[in-house]
């Protein structure tokens, strides 16, 4: 008997720094709404799907910069896609900034159940970016002067009984790119990677760099090989489209466990992909290619654990 | 200015049990020369590229199973081969099957430089298959009863200053499928990973599995991600079509350090793959993207080293 899930992407076209928080929601709930109607049991929005991606500018006061955070979820300012879901029985995978009561920040992603419970939290590990704004440049990338690194690990968790059970990860933007994060989901039996984005079409800057064909193929790719080699159902979604100047090349996909896309989106804008998902679909690559116990050597990894950056040889 | 060598993967088609080794050498001789006549300087050839894929076969017999190893490298059984590259001034990367003195057996490769020296040796670390026969099965899979796993770890080397001096990596197989590997070679900051294998188009014994298309997508899949993650070139070469009744997925490719195909074996027959690259194209990824010593996060990957199998959540 298949383990079947319906899986659904929301892709995001921008979210403005002059949107409010009410219609960025409406937004939200609008596409939940329609992957509700299309039997999506499970919906994955973007990183930092309530905001505009802030990290793109310098912002020294911390007043102005909290004003971008969550200090707790649910909260006032997004109860109503939590109140909307829960009366769908439709889960949630949802990107947010995080400011804890401590004062910490993250860049963080809850996936919420279908009773409107959250069922696990995770904090983004490789944060790209710098942490000094780059001098005369109109647009930059400080998640690493706005984020702590997280420090949840990748613990894996299990989705509910009406899901199929199915054994889950998340990941946030950049990390999909490293196939470590991956891993180390793999290793927990992996058979529902979600994660969302927020990637550049181009150096808002305006130097010369990959095309935005070229950043779509190297997003999708990444998650093709990582989930066909982790045997793992995998989606990816993106904020899409040209957001406060700066473009981003959207691109969300739904990926099999052999690697193939199932579902794509088409525009830069608001777009719902799905795909019904047979977990067993994983077996046969964790059974035959990718039986760990059987194949992996890892006395002869140690230098992934044991060095961070590259030493070529002499 | 460009670090420019120009690559080849020589894909041969089947070597039957019945060849003989002259007829062989002939072939690969052949295709050496047709790379070089192009301005190759490096020449890929196959996974155990000497011989028929005889892990296929149970041989319980050990004086039988010897004949289809090499005591050393190289040996009157392949000398014209490396004394046609060194007259021509090329290099090679060659698989074959390794019997050491002390009796000991690897699927072993070894990369051959323009001066016709041995430039360093690879272990395949990555077995497939079984140790035991499978009863009742015409065609078997048992690398991991004729060979010991690799005992040589991922050991970059430097290539010679006619190819630029590239930081060099070697796979056999099965290896290019599994990220650990490459990431080993990725952390010595290899701009060419070069890599031969024998991959099965379908179960020879027909049973019902994926179909040739779709494993030549996976090959080439893990190759172009795999590349792309640690901004590398690889090339990738297949022993290809249908040896001794097995049929055998060929495949070949030349991928840059984007993860692109820049060049690709269009028959399933002896045949030439080319490109000229540049080696600095790996600048780019590896200063940022994967600027290893700025976004690794090695505290959080411990997992990969710490267990072998998947052990799921509770």
């Amino acid at each position: 008997m298949p383990r079947l899930i319906t899986l659904a992407g929301a892709q995001t076209g921008p979210i403005q720094r002059a949107d409010s928080r009410a219609r960025t929601l409406e937004r939200l709930i609008a596409l939940l709404e329609s992957a509700a109607r299309q039997g999506a049991q499970l919906v994955v929005f973007p990183e930092l799907a309530l905001t505009t991606f802030f990290p793109r500018w310098f912002i020294p006061e911390a007043a102005e910069l909290d004003a971008w955070f969550e200090r707790e979820m649910p909260n006032p300012g997004c109860q109503r896609l939590f109140d909307r879901a829960r009366e769908l029985g439709v889960g949630f995978y949802l990107g947010y900034a995080e400011l804890t009561p401590e004062g910490r920040r993250f860049n963080s992603a809850i996936t919420v159940g279908p009773d409107g419970r959250i069922l696990a939290k995770y904090r983004k590990v490789h944060l790209p970016g710098s942490v000094e704004p780059r001098p005369g440049s109109r647009f930059q990338q400080l998640e690493k002067r706005y984020f702590e690194y997280g420090d949840l690990g990748f613990p894996a968790f299990r989705g509910p009984a009406e899901w199929g059970g199915p054994v889950m990860g998340m990941l946030i933007c950049n990390d999909r790119r490293w196939p470590e994060a991956w891993r180390c989901y793999g290793l927990q039996g992996v058979e529902l990677m979600v994660m969302g984005y927020n990637s550049a079409a181009y150096d808002p800057n305006g130097g010369e760099t990959e095309s935005a064909d070229l950043r779509r193929f190297h997003s999708t790719l990444a998650v093709q090989a990582n989930a066909y080699m982790n045997a793992t159902w995998a989606v990816s979604v993106a904020k899409a489209g040209n957001e406060d100047g700066s473009g981003l090349i959207g691109g969300s996909v739904i990926v099999s466990p052999d690697g193939l896309v199932v579902a794509e989106a088409r525009t830069l804008e608001d777009e719902v992909i799905l795909a019904e998902c047979d977990l067993d679909a994983c077996r046969q690559g964790k059974e035959k290619m990718f039986n760990f116990a059987a194949h992996r050597r890892p006395e002869h990894y140690r230098r992934i654990v044991e060095q961070v950056g590259a030493v070529p040889p002499g």
